[in-house]
């Protein structure tokens, strides 16, 4: 697809929530949540969150793109989780995953492994996280990342191979979040530039991206989410960027931005397909 | 009473907190757990969150009233909320309720029935709680809100007799929080105009009021705390919107407000009694 | 030392910290999460919060400083926080205790009690929090804060005895709170001025004092290491207040000014060593 089209895909995307205002619930971690809550509705998404299983699987029915992020677990994300995301899978529900953490600690990863089941449609995640995951479902052999810290561009695309393949087999998409960002559907693979150096300062950029491409898995196919999501960040945090000092401001900053580009709609894309 | 012997004693409580800083202890959801506790100190009030069964009742006889917000259940909320409900009836702790999410899981159902014996002073929630609480207590037949998404004013308004109700019951107040606001001690009724539409636009808005609510709850009257509350977060937020971009610096704003008007005392107060 | 001796070690410190990005993992309460993590960040430090047991011990191990803090305390934690610190103390982690809320609740005090054997090498609290835990672990006979409200100077001052004996028993250093902050290793007793009357309107100040605290703690002794959370809280807090109107644009100017003055360096602190 050009870019031409997948733009205007991903305003149209930006648009139908502004007048839907679809509710994407979450199940996330107690580190950003809060911020996870204030994004999606800057966004003009709706937000609940919730921790017990049967809370899960009634936000997995009642809505059509829901959020799991694996920070913070608590004791009863053993039956919360799983329990949730079969009713997604079971719903048709586009849930989103954030396998944040993976690697710590015998319940998370237990989980994990159940999740590969239940084939969420989109997962975000940074590059280490990208291939960990894969290779804990077996999808790939590549077992860490070989860049890591060189330089973030091939950070993200060193995760490439493991996110192709995350998203062939869930049949969703896979957003790699880094200095530049790949989305890919297992067929098209776009890397995105633009963002901010205060984003990583933030706790939170990630998680609350996950909880956006929830928002837009409402309204479009996971591929759009995920790219609408990632473009609208990126465009907001050039902007936030411009007016904060530091961090703190440009926390503020970037939800305002959020809500005004998410508004007007994203002009500024710097994208380009990989092969 | 009319507006003006109203608006003395509101602006006694905002004096009284300013002088006594009263404890206003939560037991609260994940969400928005900073944002109660950050408002309540703004205004002059002091905080402290628990989660377990015996640090809320310790809560319930330490302080003169307390918050529980039924958002985000935890696994030991079913021992924690009715004990500590308890120990606030029992000891004559004007506790403030808000039932948000009732409807989702078992959980919270039960223990939102069990609380009708316990009789929360100040109700504080949107339109469709009210009603969803009333009729769950059985004090009214309205099961639903007939004109939702309407028009905000009359979505507050079709609450009324589900307010009046319950502060009939309860002996205390509820308020309605919506476009307008209703405040109501079950005799005397006002609606309060004013706010901003940036403030559902974070996260925690209606939590926090609850918050607050607590806050003036431990200087003055149920009814008189709740208008205080509420009359304070309307003048606060129009003066935040004046000078906000978007819903992240509204924020940061509005509680900047909040601490210069309830030090400086409400002045543009728009309210009507209602009969 | 001198005082110039002790900023030469300050500065090192924050310029090591810019460098290596150090982890300083969290157990710690809901309401500051957040902040805390937020903060670390600003600081050039990194965060990872958890809860359970295995991955609290996962923490201590992979990380040279951790951060337990007692607030919003959870049913797991009579496991996981003392197989935490016990981790802690077998792995030479040089973490940072928070007492918050002692004094609230049964679980809260068996934990601190059983705390006693693994000595955290930095205690951060408030002064009559400090004289509780020296109480509770047998070091003191003064019971309570014999100043509180008086003047928060003296009560700082009052409970100087009780963090000189709590660090001669750890080994490690103590900083309490207040308008003028007391950091001791049990042998030197600095008395640090500056701060922000708007510092203690927003929730967390001392919670997130107590997570970059564990910073430091990855790159320089318990002392100093108290000792530059406390100058650099100290400045910020100075310049965020000279450029806010109240308590919220205080939070994010506070955290522009932590992450402006841990690069630039600190060149204000008003200390004075005590005999």
């Amino acid at each position: 697809m050009q870019k031409d089209a997948l733009l205007a895909e991903v305003n149209s995307a930006l648009e139908a929530v502004r007048k839907n205002n679809p509710l994407a619930p979450s199940i996330t971690n107690t580190v950003t949540i809060n911020l996870v809550a204030n994004i999606q509705l800057a966004c003009g998404g709706s937000a609940a969150m919730v921790y017990l299983a049967d809370e899960g699987e009634m936000m997995a029915k009642i809505s059509k793109s829901m959020y799991i992020n694996m920070g913070t677990q608590f004791t009863c994300y053993p039956e919360t989780l799983p329990r949730t995301a079969k009713a997604c899978a079971e719903n048709g529900n586009a849930w989103v995953l954030d396998p944040v953490g993976i690697g710590i600690g015998a319940q998370r990863e237990n989980i994990l492994k159940q999740f590969k089941e239940f084939k969420p449609k989109i997962i975000r995640a940074n590059a280490s996280e990208v291939i960990a995951l894969a290779s804990l479902w077996n999808l790939t052999e590549q077992k860490e990342n070989s860049v890591r810290g060189v330089d973030s561009t091939d950070e993200v695309l060193s995760a490439k191979d493991a996110a192709v393949a995350l998203a062939k087999y869930t049949g969703g998409a896979v957003a790699v979040s880094g200095k530049a960002d790949l989305v890919t559907d297992g067929t098209t693979s776009v890397l995105c530039h633009g963002g901010s150096a205060f984003l990583p300062m933030i706790t939170g950029a990630g998680c609350s991206l996950g909880g956006v491409c929830a928002v837009y898995g409402n309204v479009t196919s996971p591929f759009i989410a995920a790219l609408t999501a990632t473009l609208l960040y990126n465009e907001a945090s050039v902007k936030a960027e411009k007016i904060s000092k530091g961090p703190g401001t440009f926390q503020s900053n970037f939800i305002d931005q959020l809500y005004l580009v998410s508004s007007a709609g994203i002009r500024d894309a710097e994208i380009e397909t990989l092969n």
